[in-house]
């Protein structure tokens, strides 16, 4: 890419860190094997993967033991969610929050087909999910949670422990999707609570490829992926050595450099607000505890869509709702859980901030911004 | 690895190609970016995976259409059998052979827990699957056969196309485990006649990390991994961009040297087993049509296991049994699908040739084998 481009749209994918690669490339070239062999190339995998699998463990606040390695995060939250519906008898239904990514919402509404109830949990206007509202679907027998710790649209964080305890008393068990947390802000597996908990790494300056599913080791989950019997049988799969290296080595970058990109990202993030606001922005979810590199606007009677297109071609990369999910032009469904009226979320443009963006960037972004709004609005004027 | 080791392990993972990381590289570096994003990052790594589609397909014999990524084999081979199972109504029993891959049999398995019944075909004494027992297996109604192209353990050749042909007139869907086929001889799916065939990028001297179902578009599969609807809703979760890449990288090499690498392993392979033989080595699938780089083999009365780890001492990596199976000591279900006695199955020894292995590696490996089955034979005489 052109090195003028800016990217801001790190929620939707970080670059690879090049300490990352630098760990990752040995087992692209000489120290290859498949992790299942008993020869020396075999073992040596064997190690790096265990190492990798403490890496994560660390930066996630978990025991190794707990970490189950997937090739994405997508992945793991299919298996938690298909994998762990069936754990609780004649507990048919699942509550899933108004908020989640289409990679929890979906595999829970796949279950419909095995007679499963999908109870979709409200938010109130500022994006955090309602637990009033949780209680009363529990009333229901439950055999699973599903709720997410921030979400990738808006960056509102979610009182998980509190929710994680709400389900506890009725029974159910509880998954958090923590892929847009994990590198953000300090996520810790013990302390929220849950049973299981979603990563991924290509969300943290790691390769794309790899993720996890951190297990409670008492929830009898079933596997999403049946074959060699790898993961203690629960994953299968040769396991791709790099990318979980990889894996290993962003999270162990993120034990030591949290809090300084946290400060970074969020300096950039609320001088990017101050900017909006001068300029008519609405910012979604303001008001709560969001992800110190997230902001999501809108300008009104301006399409998102149209204003992305406008900024990349001035060179800035941003997305307009979440780039997670397929062509869809539908109005985001946070911003609709959020009560947002569709005109105004269809002017929702996201800006993502990460490790190595600059305040340089950020003010020729500034300036692009201002004049295809200004250009935009006359447009819209004309139009009318 | 010590450049000494000679690694005789192709058929359970292979040395990344050097042009592959190549290609790869720029994609995990400055040239990454979300496939589904919109921006210029976005549309970059869109057009990648759309070369690399095409790369798959053409060294399948297929479409790019048809081609739908994935994270590994095994995935595919999941998604074929619990996607495709459910496809026919009233036909609830699915038909696999006695020697696939766990990554078949388990997930048709897991299909009983949904009230299927697994039919499992037989195969003779030279490793071949019995068309007839195919023929009577699907007097019941069957929704799905599958049965692999070439074993990973013997390396026996299956006439798919017949195979596929008994299944057609019956109304079952026919899918293929391709995996240890593609870049050892000619993959042509349209020319099999079968639904789905499953393939893998790390065997072929691609990333580990990337995988692919190639599929007849008017089978109407269900999806394994629910969320953002990538590959047209078939299989969602962010695209690992880099693997995928070399992934079409590594099949747009087979296109140019698999003739050559055929003839080159194939010489090594026949060298071998002049020497096995001279051993008094038994030799499974023998008078079968076989890949040319693979050789099953075993001595009586010295354990598989052990003249593993011996010859791994001595810089030699070679596999006992199935390298992609989890920790087990029993005989290889492929050997006793054979009629093999349990005996001589537990001193089976699979060396699997690839792309760099030489003549004076093989000559060594035959003097190190000589003395160690020597050895070996001595130690088991004493002990007797
Ligand atoms: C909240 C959330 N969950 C899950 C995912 C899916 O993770 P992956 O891209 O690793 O499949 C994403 C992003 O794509 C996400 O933002
Ligand atoms: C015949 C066969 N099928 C499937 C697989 C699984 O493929 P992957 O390692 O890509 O998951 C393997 C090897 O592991 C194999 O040999």
């Amino acid at each position: 890419m052109s090195s003028q481009h800016a990217y801001f749209d790190n929620n939707s994918t970080t670059l690879l860190d090049e300490r990352v690669l630098e760990a990752m490339l040995p087992h692209m070239q000489h120290q290859y094997g498949n992790a299942t062999s008993r020869h020396m190339f075999g073992r040596s995998a064997r190690q790096a993967l265990d190492q990798a699998r403490e890496q994560v463990a660390d930066a996630c606040g978990a025991h190794p033991s707990q970490v189950i390695l997937t090739a994405s995060g997508t992945e793991a939250n299919n298996f938690a969610i298909l994998g762990m519906a069936g754990t609780r008898e004649n507990a048919k239904q699942i509550a899933v929050s108004a908020i989640e990514h289409p990679a929890v919402t979906r595999p829970a509404f796949a279950l419909r087909e095995r007679d499963y109830r999908v109870a979709v949990i409200a938010t109130d206007h500022f994006g955090q999910v309602d637990p009033l509202s949780l209680q009363v679907a529990l009333e229901k027998p439950s055999s699973l949670v599903s709720i997410m710790l921030a979400n990738n649209e808006t960056g509102v964080i979610q009182d998980i422990a509190a929710l994680a305890e709400i389900a506890k008393v009725k029974g159910a068990l509880f998954h958090t999707d923590a892929v847009q947390a994990l590198g953000k802000i300090p996520v810790d597996f013990e302390s929220l609570g849950v049973h299981a908990m979603t990563v991924s790494s290509h969300k943290i300056n790691g390769p794309q490829g790899a993720g996890a599913l951190i297990l409670d080791k008492r929830v009898d989950i079933k596997p999403l992926l049946h074959g060699g019997g790898q993961e203690k049988g629960l994953r299968s799969g040769t396991e791709n050595v790099a990318a979980i290296v990889g894996f290993g080595a962003a999270c162990a970058l993120i034990k030591q450099s949290l809090e300084a990109r946290a400060t970074n990202t969020q300096q950039l993030r609320d001088a990017l607000n101050v900017g909006l606001k001068n300029m008519g922005a609405s910012i979604f979810g303001e008001k709560s505890a969001r992800l110190p590199n997230t902001s999501f606007f809108a300008f009104n009677e301006i399409e998102g869509e149209t204003l992305v297109m406008a900024l990349d071609r001035k060179g800035f990369a941003v997305a307009s709702g979440s780039a997670c999910s397929s062509d869809s032009t539908e109005p985001s469904h946070v911003l609709m859980a959020m009560g947002v009226t569709p005109d105004l979320a269809r002017g929702a443009v996201r800006v993502s901030f990460g490790a190595n963006n600059t305040q340089d960037e950020l003010n020729r972004f500034l300036v692009a911004l201002q004049g295809e709004v200004q250009r935009l609005r006359q447009l819209t004027a004309l139009s009318a």
